[in-house]
């Protein structure tokens, strides 16, 4: 119970529906003194938001964020942020009939054996909908670390399906549908979703996210080691099955004299660690990498199970998204800067200036 | 601040440093009833155990755990267990020389930078000799699982280097030092790590941990699924740089119609999921994978600095293990009880009948 | 930071100034399928609201709760439940003029101090209008408590200045303004706060809250007692000075032989614990008492300070209740019910049938 | 479940029963570099030992207090602290008589109830005696706040049943074997306590706990209040039935003229607040007292039953205090200490210069 909520020091509570009224939260822990508006976040609702291109659904939702408290004549007052997104586009006739049945590859089957009651229409709170409210709270970390610590986080699609990134061109992501840096890969993207289309099936994706000018010292071990809750927090993105920090999982073919970052008086030679050792920021770049499912609602039928426990075919109809991954890049930076955002304030306790090496004690 | 805690209805809280007096920790939310002694927990720190094979550490140390609280008459009594495991191997000398030094790879450079004061030797609080305390708690963990539930939860070395295992026999793994499940490939392994000791080099490895008999039900969305925790929990022991649920990073490459696992009457039709789906368990064994770095204990030479920022090169003398995935099989067993024995107690405030699918509420 | 959430398996996060746009929260941890509308939740704020009688505040707000999700076809469905009162009647003109003074009494001087900017509209945060969203969320958990447990809670004004109730008749407290259980008094009440109101000034009160048919069990010791529990949930209503379990205070002049409830096969004897015992409930009733300061929203003129550091006086103007305590009566009921439905909810998991005394192992 | 851990950045998880083989606890979020030996815990516990004078139990436990971690050359290291006390003088015997019969007034029939199997030996994990770690983790705390921000704490009895302390001469406090301010006084009570251990009977009593030189700006609103959470920590302390802040429950009869605090700009002019506005320290001492009932341990018989629901006679034998307040100073010092340590670290989040009125934000 009660799962609706991460963070410690900069706490994130979300609730909603895929077509329930609203979807909403609070954001407690945001020092005073921070100028923020809607528009701050609303930039990243738009770069999520459904619609954007024929590869993304063409569900409508205009995502407009209002932010309903803890803002003073334009500054944070250190009172939490109540967040509130209005659903304007709820067609929930759509799902009408997939009441007492479970969608192969969703929650509708875990969810009903849960709670023994659950909103059906459009997987209710299982929906990737949920994450609106994630990127306006994120939104809000990022404005943070940017304007005090001057630190940036960015995600791209590093791999759809086959086809990898091997140029990782930052300026390039932002200027295609697909948030790829690799531009000389769009076109054999472009048809490959094409084709992907037409066969009415879904593909995996690979997404990284990366934080630059984060302090040293972020990461609270032995549990709550950085990279320990960038996996929590990652991991906890729809239809999310791996995370890796650095190097991942080509670690394991690695021998120890090719994976160390050495070490010299300008600083570390390579960051095979991705930025943490031993559960704490070394002051390099932040590096995690997320594989994305392919989302299992496709119109290629496929057998399941209703409530009743017998057989049926099922299709998937309605807006979907053939690879989801490529939405989840403002939700991946979100949650990148959600938990750089608790850790910094827990950082604080140990050592009150995050910019200086050494602690408050003399 | 305040990380050696993990848990929130079954919460672990564990202190102590490679070379300190003991290594200890409070077991709280076990519930009262369960027998347990010692020697449940001893099973599991022996297989930990270094010394046990030529190819882990000689360091030897007893590793004899102590129930100091919680245990009445043979039976937990409900109040919080404490652990301790004196340490009797200290040889700090060994580790003197490098007071000043950050050896590449460990956590020497961020330790100093976040605290400004840290015990150098053998790593202090960021020695894996701490995770002695979590293989302990877990064990109580594992024994209420299985006891109450049937829950089984059994860990492997899946791949050393570029050694794989293609056959999955169970019942192999605990009868060979590598805790292989591929019996065909143990004269490989053997060969290789023969090599990679003449050569002083280290190497990465994965570790599949798997669950069966887990209720459907388990985890808390939308940030406290069960993946998501798990996932937490995992990447929390050292040198953890990857973690994969059911097929994992595979997904980037897989259509939707190859990923979805189908439903019959009879049950799921596959398991690419891994045994949860929203973050919710589906009934089916959880099956989780890890990557582990190489160590960065090697005695062959790397550059690096001291505390005053002067050049210096490194050898990792001492008793290292030149693959720490081996010892990492109770471990990731342990994590993976810890964080389902949570999940458990979490699931009984929505409905008190774990093993039953629906609610209290008629 | 991040204070604004209160319990672990039942968790209530909220938001909101008083002169905000909006009050709201999001309320987590209710099981699935409870019948529940907006209706349910309508009732004490009504009986919270200002403008219900002539002694309390005039300002009129219709303090409309709305249901955002969580309920699904008239029942909860286990996942999060937004919250939502839109501030109807703002008027902050009445405010601007104390932008930059200290009101003594109030939080005026440490929102300040602590955050350096801070909404001085009417309190902001500080005001006892957040409180609004904790009655709309306990009668949530009080309508859980009931439907599913049979426990009742009910709470009364027993003193208010020098006037003690001497009887305690229950079905007297909702017929009065005051809800006073002792109908002798209230003319003297009634006069008392005439003359009050005409002297300008204000005055303390003291709250008792009752629940009954609490089961034996719930409570966590040995940080997380009921009581210790109980007393941090009551003491975060505004105002609260102190909290009594039982016979609270009056125990500093009692002799063991006096105090102790003695038990005989049909049961204890009497109830001096106030149903608590080493931090568990007894089963007996659970009665707690809190002492409410008199407001300083007064119109004698007191001296106070500017963010100058400027000797100036202060008269409150605006609506004010001249005794805060007999708005407080569904406050303390909602603050109680929330605090026995997480540790309900956390007893599950000890064991899972809190109604029968024993746990889940045979 | 899971109650054993109290605060969030400064947390303190303990284990132990009267008669086990040790008492224990981690104390994590102690910030690196503080001077730290065994020597400075050990005061307090000689303070809190039974046997100190004919007043308390004679039953002599060394109460050797061991830190087994954390601590490196003499200074904390910013991990989390190990510590431990044998129990050496266990005499369990004493007990076995009791095994099946619930002494009122005891924990011994909620505990009972709860967990089904309980530890019956001096009240198990019930009994005071637990508070002996929490004095040594509020030691830590308290030479933190002393040492690098000049906060003393302080408690004393300031009532034992009807003889109240009218003068509070701080200095005479650790002089006489009450921990009573009030020199004129002792003689009283040497007399009263001569005639009540002679009565065979016990009495309640009254602790005052004052903390000097917080800075303004401690405490999270809404729910986490410094002194909500006081009252949770203070509550939290076996046999404690009330909490006060400021005047507490003075309040109810005071009139708001009399009650509010006014501001000069030489500061406030008096402190019926006790410290806290709003929820948030206000710089000025922070003021607390606690109700303690008299033990139930007394050799006037009393009436109970035992497992079976068969009426029995109750006579306690064995070592008890007469009045358990005066032994409550240094546990009511530790539990202030370990809350205001907590908020501490907390308020460094929001402004990371906890001795300026103003935040990180220019």
């Amino acid at each position: 119970m009660a799962g609706n909520s991460i963070g410690q020091l900069f706490k994130v509570s979300t609730f909603g529906e895929s077509h329930g009224h609203a979807l909403g939260g609070v954001v407690d822990g945001v020092p005073a003194g921070l100028e923020l508006n809607e528009a701050d976040l609303q930039i990243d609702l738009d770069r999520r938001k459904p619609g954007q291109s024929r590869y993304t659904t063409q569900r409508r939702e205009g995502d407009e964020i209002k932010i309903l408290s803890g803002v003073f004549e334009g500054k944070t007052t250190g009172t939490s942020i109540g967040l509130l997104i209005e659903n304007t586009d709820q067609r929930s006739k759509d799902y009408s009939k997939i009441a007492d049945v479970f969608r192969p590859g969703h929650g509708d089957y875990t969810y009903w054996h849960k709670y023994g009651h659950r909103d059906y229409r459009g997987g209710g709170r299982s929906s990737a909908r949920e994450t609106a409210i994630r990127v306006a709270a994120g939104g809000i970390a990022k404005k943070y670390l940017r304007q005090i610590h001057g630190i940036e986080i960015n995600a791209c699609l590093s791999q759809l399906g086959p086809i990898k990134a091997e140029l990782f061109n930052w300026s390039a992501v932002e200027q295609n549908p697909f948030f790829f840096p690799d531009e000389s890969k769009l076109e054999a993207l472009d048809e490959y979703m094409r084709d992907l289309k037409k066969s009415g099936d879904s593909i995996g994706a690979k997404v990284m996210v990366v934080a630059k000018n984060v302090p040293v010292g972020l990461g609270e071990p032995v549990f709550d080691r950085l990279d320990a809750e960038l996996a929590h927090s990652l991991m906890s993105i729809n239809a999310v099955k791996g995370v890796e920090i650095g190097d991942g999982f080509a670690v394991v073919e690695q021998k120890g004299s090719e994976h160390r970052d050495e070490l010299t008086p300008d600083g570390f030679t390579s960051n095979h660690a991705g930025g943490v050792l031993a559960g704490i920021s070394t002051g390099q770049d932040i590096v995690a990498s997320i594989a994305l499912k392919p989302t299992s609602s496709i119109t290629i039928p496929g057998q399941s199970i209703n409530t009743a426990n017998e057989s049926i075919e099922m299709i998937t109809k309605g807006r979907h998204d053939p690879c989801v991954g490529i939405r989840a890049i403002p939700i991946a930076e979100a949650m990148m800067a959600i938990t750089l955002m608790d850790h910094l304030l827990r950082q604080r306790g140990q050592n009150p200036d995050v910019n200086l090496p050494h602690g408050p004690i003399k």
